[in-house]
């Protein structure tokens, strides 16, 4: 990654013409020259007819995969002008060969620094992924640039660090209103608003809960990362090195409490926005929200929401549900633990929540029982650790020097159109790899799938975030029996028990509703108004015309992390992962905006399907 | 610095007989084979004559510099057969030439894997520096063998990460002993205390104060690290990149918070320990606390003593000082602050805290007179950073390759005996550099120095642990006048002045006394015994034979980080710095105590010079 501020010079290529370095020089040569001659014509021959150009913001002030030619053209047409790219280096050797070579690539632009990587298949481009990494004027101070902390110069009337903090966030909120203003303080929010207080933009996040790291603590006592530490960091500072591959959700909540405060944000705790509207006039927002009890209007400039993936619990009402004498609860009520000793539970909904929920209450003592309503894709963690994130994500990777940082491009540089055709294999892998674990779920009448082109977990989470159990250790309970399974549709809920479609039924004392959550429109449906719900359309998919994500295409996760219909409102969420890695681009995008620079955004989407 | 579990080969070495590589691969071999073969006469032919083997407890189970041939040759004698070094490789290539070579180098013992830095001139061995690094079978775990966090079978009675934490509070120090004892949870408690957990060592660190970090928080408020960022990182987990160069107490106190619970130390605040005592029979201590105002009795096998460099404040007695109607005290307890303008102060002394102290009281509003009653060394701290510590710690020392711990390592890679004359150059450029700087002190009246051999500060802090000012802004305070100097003795103290031996009289509102601290001895008399800490004898200093630091010659600092004159008690302090690195070593002794490894020490030192 480029070191503000110098850029890194191409390395020393000493090799033979035909080593990749040469041909990828070559490449950036050629690109760099017809760019800058505006020569839209010549740059399009560097390319492949099957070729992606995916730009996080460095050209289109967007976040946009460009697909064909074509696409390119239209792109570079209406950005080179503006944007200027220049200085096309290699950052580091080029690998692969003649026929497939692949590089890691700086440029500039006529406003930022950027990181590019870059896939050459017989000297053309099939797939490049540009990155903003920096505004030029505007870098984060660190390293070489990091604050001296304390002036040698002894004035008086000198300030300490405690007293300047306090009177800051005395200030901020109150006397001086923050550019922007997060609504959310879990992972998402926290590590979002890392970067903007990195890169000076002043930022109040919102939290209803309490303490930092609640969002975690909160939910039920078994609870542990299904993915595992390295692909979990947050921004900026890493999990140290005995961090738990798999870690509880009270030590993770601990983590998220010490990194905001380590990282001084304005972190308002025991907050609850409570409504919002965009006020014409002045071109800012007005948020109301409760803090402490007291109520208290913030305007600012730009408003996120990153209250997560998910809006809110989504809890489906069967006949007769009133009519239970037991205890029902969505999942995310659930807290887990006590004692279900002799009593009966019934679970209804077969992914990761409803699977640890099962564990949870077979090991307090529960006869669980769990409802599968439809086929359910499951993963086993050592599997998808082996073979879908090992390269990327693991010790092994860094130790091969594939960086958290280059890990995240890497993921991110096969645009979402043949992204499933490098997923596909994978998942046929484990489908081997695992195949009498699978014969034996299948035994007990699990209904399993690997998504609707068997591109597995990944994709399903990306076009529909359900449909899926990264297996730790519920499945064997499945498996011998321990939890029963049932498959089909509920017909309705009796002061006693669930009455399936089949009308068989299953005694209950608890049922719990892991059935997921509502769109995240629903948040803005409500805190701001339906209109603007509307407005900014459906969130999360990108088109695959697959279950639970219709078409149109968009090729890229709709309205996150990047522009909306509506100004100056913005989505964050994601897992850690995504929330690490393109918080980076929000946050670039809102101090772009905050520093006056011309952000002319290239094909904002269409919005469509609300909910 | 080696990984567990593996050994890392040497590198491939495809260069000419006369690269250093080659050069220190021969040597190495030469040293493994005759060691290996207990030729000890053969293992000294490779010394020169001017030689120095540095041991850090991988040799010794001591800290401990060999000078010349027949001290090498007695402790070879006396350790060979139980230490069996063997597998002396090339960490890296070698860098130098044939005439002067210098080498990161692994090898193991019976017990444990080492790290060693090897200078030779011309074929032969000048210096070695050999360090324990992990005890075989007791590796920390971490990256590759990290724990899971969780187990991916699901059993009845799985207890939480938080389930297990908290048990484990409540346990350790009832009905659970400590194996170990850490009196104090300042900078080195803490850090002390995270090599224990990660080594595995049931731990639990005393401090009187209700946080961690108050020991920094308590300070005066315009209090910064006066030493670099580079140079302070903690054990483990390195400040973020954009950590200021000086941090001021307050981040710092916080950091350390975080740090403890991040850590997940037995730390307990608010508890002060009032007595201890080793019982012969039972061959363990017997430390007894006061916890939140309730009395514990805490047996732990191990115990040490962390209560910083500096024992209790030192106040002197001046002839009427008790009627003396202003404010009085000791610099250890100036708040710093407040409201003193129109006041007057005269603070006695001339280092760090006098010229912080000053700075703060002038800022103010307070008329200021410091006292300096002997010279002072003063080095401004970009001199320090240039000259003194930008090869080792700094950004760009990073961006050479040069580690923290590397830096650790060459730092204490130059045995304090021909330490001075590679430091001597270091100040001659500084007094050359600042030469305005320095005849503008002394034309107010400064007395200055740079130690009695001109080897500057960090000898006078080895040496003494004090007679120096790190300039961070002061200075230029007494050179304008803002702050008088008054150079000389004082003869008394009335109800309103401070009158010095020459007959001038300081008319003051304020006292303070930043007259330094007693020796760490004033806590093991008070805490255990006046007979135990005479038997430990004095601590810190390396006999140097210059002021305040009496000889007979040492060669390592008295008793700290190795095993003292009384089993089973250690002291661990240090600056930053210090503290980081040497709490490796002292982790080590104890972790191999705890495991029942034998820990043969060689040479023990002798005790003297209590106070």
């Amino acid at each position: 990654m480029p070191e503000s501020p110098e850029i890194p010079e191409s390395p020393e290529i000493s090799e033979s013409p035909e080593s990749p370095s040469n041909i990828v020089q070559v490449w950036l040569t050629e690109l760099d020259r017809t760019l800058q001659a505006g020569d839209i014509a010549a740059a399009l021959d560097l390319f492949e007819d099957d070729c992606y150009w995916r730009d996080f913001v460095s050209f289109t002030w967007n976040i946009k995969t460009l697909e064909g030619k074509e696409d390119i053209e239209r792109m570079l047409t209406a950005t080179l002008d503006s944007v200027k790219p220049s200085g096309w280096v290699l950052a580091e050797p080029a690998t692969g060969d003649a026929a497939k070579a692949e590089a890691w690539v700086n440029f500039e632009t006529a406003q930022a620094r950027g990181y590019a990587h870059l896939r050459l298949r017989n000297g053309r481009c099939w797939t490049i992924l540009t990155t903003m990494q920096e505004l030029k004027g505007f870098e984060e101070k660190k390293n070489f640039t990091r604050e001296t902390g304390v002036s040698h110069v002894i004035e008086k009337g000198r300030k300490s660090w405690l007293e300047k903090k306090e009177e800051r966030e005395a200030r901020l909120g109150y006397e001086e209103q923050p550019y922007c203003v997060i609504v959310g303080g879990g992972q998402g929010g926290i590590g979002l608003a890392a970067r903007m207080r990195r890169l000076g933009v002043p930022t109040i996040v919102i939290e209803k809960n309490a303490r930092p790291g609640d969002s975690w603590r909160n939910r039920y006592k078994s609870l542990h990362l299904h993915d595992p530490v390295w692909y979990d960091h947050l921004p900026y500072m890493k999990f140290p090195e005995d961090w738990p591959v798999f870690a509880s959700k009270d030590k993770i909540g601990d983590w998220l409490e010490h990194y905001t405060r380590i990282m001084e944000l304005n972190y308002w705790s025991s907050t609850e926005c409570t409504k919002a509207h965009f006020d014409e006039a002045a071109q800012e927002w007005v948020v109301q929200v409760i803090r402490d009890g007291t109520p208290v209007t913030l305007r600012p400039k730009q408003l996120v929401f990153a209250l997560g993936v998910s809006g809110y619990p989504n809890t489906p009402v069967f006949e007769g549900a009133e009519t239970f004498l037991g205890e029902q609860h969505h999942s995310s009520k659930h807290a887990g633990g006590g004692d279900w000793t002799g009593k009966k539970a019934v679970v209804i909904g077969s992914n990761n929540s409803a699977h640890d929920i099962c564990a949870d209450l077979w090991e307090n003592g529960a006869e669980v029982t769990m409802v599968q309503r439809s086929s359910t894709h499951i993963a086993r963690s050592d599997a998808l650790m082996d073979l879908a994130l090992g390269g990327l994500y693991s010790e092994q990777a860094l130790a091969n020097g594939v960086t958290t940082e280059k890990a995240d491009l890497l993921f991110a540089s096969l645009p979402y159109r043949i992204l499933p055709a490098a997923q596909i294999p994978v998942y046929e892998q484990m489908a081997e790899r695992d195949a009498e674990f699978y014969s034996q779920l299948a035994a007990v009448g699990f209904d399993l799938d690997f998504g609707t082109d068997g591109s597995g977990l990944f994709l399903k989470y990306l076009r529909r975030g359900s449909g899926y159990y990264i297996d730790v250790g519920a499945s064997q309970l499945l498996i011998d029996g321990r939890v029963a399974v049932k498959s089909g549709q509920l017909a309705s809920i009796t002061s006693d028990s669930v009455v399936m479609a089949d009308g068989s039924t299953l005694p209950a004392d608890l049922i719990v509703y892991a059935t997921g959550y509502g769109s995240m429109n629903g948040w803005l449906a409500d805190l701001v108004s339906p209109e603007v719900a509307d407005q900014v359309g459906r969130c999360w998919g990108y088109g695959s015309d697959t279950p639970k994500d219709p078409g149109p295409w968009e090729g890229e996760l709709r309205n996150m992390w990047k522009p909306t219909n509506v100004q100056q409102l913005w989505i964050h969420g994601g897992n850690l992962h995504q929330s690490r890695h393109y918080s980076n681009y929000l946050a670039l995008q809102i101090k772009a905006r905050m520093e006056g620079i011309e952000t002319p955004v290239f094909e904002l989407q269409e919005s469509h399907f609300t909910h």
